[in-house]
């Protein structure tokens, strides 16, 4: 098996997870950048990510083309993923979300922030991409580049990017962590959208711990306790196998 | 298979999904309007949604009263299908459920309105039919046609009718459109209202925004990716197979 | 197979159909008044509902005692059944559940009233019984026939109690009515909180309107459609299969 | 099998049923301390509850090095299990958890505190250690012996102490009760928001009551029936057949 063989099958294995801890549905999507080419990156065609097989994952241009000579339908929201790994070199993987807990902060003026740790890799600043503050009306879909450089720019060097009546954007150094960010990132709004109601003051994670805990890096023991808890619930470990030989 | 045989399929796969996705529970049905003759429509006899099997599907005139014949029990309610199919030809299909996060608007004075994207199909206007202003109190079910026609009133060219202490009543163009609206309703509501909990303000899907995404039509692939994920996830894609030949 | 074997296979259907529905969890029961001598009563011998097989269905006295010679656990708490028996000869079946949706109201000032028609059956007042009010500083459990007595002296002619900081009491004039109320009154608890924290007014089930469904009766074809339904998805529609014949 | 196999395998089955019911999920454990020698407890090595097996189970001293010669790779929180033993010769089990529902509390003003009966082991008052408070900025993990002191310090003589940001350490007279806490902890803690959101007064469990129900000891049949269903839901009964006999 080659080195893309098996990180097709790693993608595989994030949409099935991504799917079975219902950060997507119907829709959303996970990317991975080409590890022997970064103007190239690694999508599946348009299918909810649960279904999603091998032989469904295409390779893209950043300008949103297939690059594997394929005519398959392609998400039309793939722009997202374009714009991301454009803009940010260290972006090695992208997740595009509607998860329902985060989509309150999405319209409301009140902004998310870390609460927990495990979501502290999310960052301290989690900006709202509104497509119509420069698109005005549209079908709130990231339908083309421009509006895939519009996000990027929003999400600068930030991890996640909520987008305005629609859901988010998180990025990660790693697969690993962009899984991690969009488990506990829905998981941190629901945390903080509680406390809120409780109606007393409230506790942040704070940047200096937000430093430190980035300092642990995209991977390690901890996080591949979490893959191998992650992929067994979804039913996918076989897809990260060769991973433990 | 005829193509009425294949369409009691899809009323069937559809009965399973909207179970499996929480729309309904032991109470909820959904038709569609007969290819044939607009004067008549396809329902099952009374059972839940989850148990629905294709010999379980009748054929009603727009009276309530069965059109093959049949003397199994219906369902008290299918006045709610009469009177939207009466009332306006571009009804295709028609769901009624009790779906539990949409039945807070049902009650109170706050008005439902669209704040994400994929509820966009709902329509900005989601009006409010109480039976008691014109039949005071009842049993709080629509059992005649008298009833069913006053909700279609209230419906007029909307999308979603909720209806006091009860649920709602959705329409589409195409059973797809309908699937889509009822699922992503519940979901619409849940997100409005933890954004009103949050004690911001709120941004909603402007009627521009609406009118572009309607213009996308009642099918279309992205609707036939969710099809598929439905289905797959309620275990009936065996009744939507012959679609994918 | 008697009657009685027939009935106790029912109990056994309430008690997975309670657990499968969320209404129980390790704690929580269900019983019948028996059909042939209305000073004894059909309840589990202590297990978790999920886990009760017809062997362990034993027959108690309106003292508590068991009737039938039988030496296992006894619910501690089986003296609500008795209170509710000895209270009212109109209740056939009685439930009693922890269902979380519930217990807010059973500890705030804010009073549970039904908004959903389904939960009509709930009827128009659900008292709070606490167990301070005339036995002070307790375990909190029902565990003899004075306190038995109290609670159904609270319980009065409404059809819930609820029981404060513990959850509910549910009582019917059949066993199918006692579980309707019982999978509709957390429903309806969800929903009211939820309107509550709307913000805006709500409207209730009127007493008409709850006189009107009431009226109904405690069986019908509405009823079965349900019973069928929730006994499929527990899995123990073998239980009621005698009743299709 | 011997007796230290026998609770090896208890331990699992705990493992399996804090992850079933929600209670732990990628992240938290379970320990007991040895029954022949109160300076060394069992933990599993570094690997998600619902993934362990009686071979990953570990035996450990109290200052955290591994006692059984065993190289795997240890959780790094198990100071916080260290910390515990050490403090209070009571304390028989330890359980540490990021249930969603108890995060808020950990990060408001508002303290959490018992409501409902199956909480009242969790005791009546319940503090939050913020590792700020001594340590400034850290990982916000209990990463070694201070930070696991520091912790019990906090912790008292009671039964549960939040962790802000975090989550919760729980500890008991035995594995059972500890579960019981553990479970029903979180439910308290939705049970309270939900009270705090009705915007009425709202009534606890008064010392009274929790001392009561403290008299009844750790364990007993009541617990016994809740942990053959939990052990039943989690499919892990086997590891507690042997109790049967």
């Amino acid at each position: 098996m080659t080195d893309i063989d098996q990180l097709i099958n790693e993608v595989v294995a994030a949409n099935r997870i991504l799917a079975h801890e219902g950060v997507v549905d119907a829709y959303g999507h996970v990317s991975v950048r080409h590890p022997h080419d970064p103007n190239l990156f690694l999508l599946s065609r348009s299918r909810s990510p649960e279904l999603v097989e091998p032989e469904d994952i295409m390779t893209f241009r950043l300008d949103g083309s297939p690059a594997d000579g394929r005519s398959d339908g392609a998400y039309v929201e793939r722009f997202i993923h374009c714009g991301a790994y454009e803009a940010n070199p260290d972006v090695m993987s992208v997740v595009h979300s509607h998860a329902t807990s985060v989509l309150p902060f999405t319209i409301s003026s009140v902004p998310l922030k870390p609460v927990i740790h495990t979501a502290s890799h999310c960052g301290g600043n989690i900006p709202v991409w509104d497509s119509q503050d420069k698109f005005g009306d549209t079908g709130l879909l990231v339908s083309d580049i421009d509006q895939g450089r519009d996000l990027a720019r929003v999400l600068g060097d930030n991890k996640v990017a909520l987008m305005r009546g629609h859901g988010f954007t998180a990025v990660g150094r790693s697969l690993g962590e962009v899984l991690k960010i969009s488990i506990y990132l829905p998981q941190n709004a629901q945390v903080y959208m509680d406390a809120i109601k409780l109606g007393g003051s409230v506790k942040f994670v704070t940047p200096g711990e937000i430093a430190i805990r980035d300092s642990f890096g995209p991977g390690g023991r901890e996080l591949k306790r979490a893959m191998d808890y992650w992929a067994r619930r979804a039913g996918c470990s076989h897809y990260l196998e060769y991973k433990k030989s």
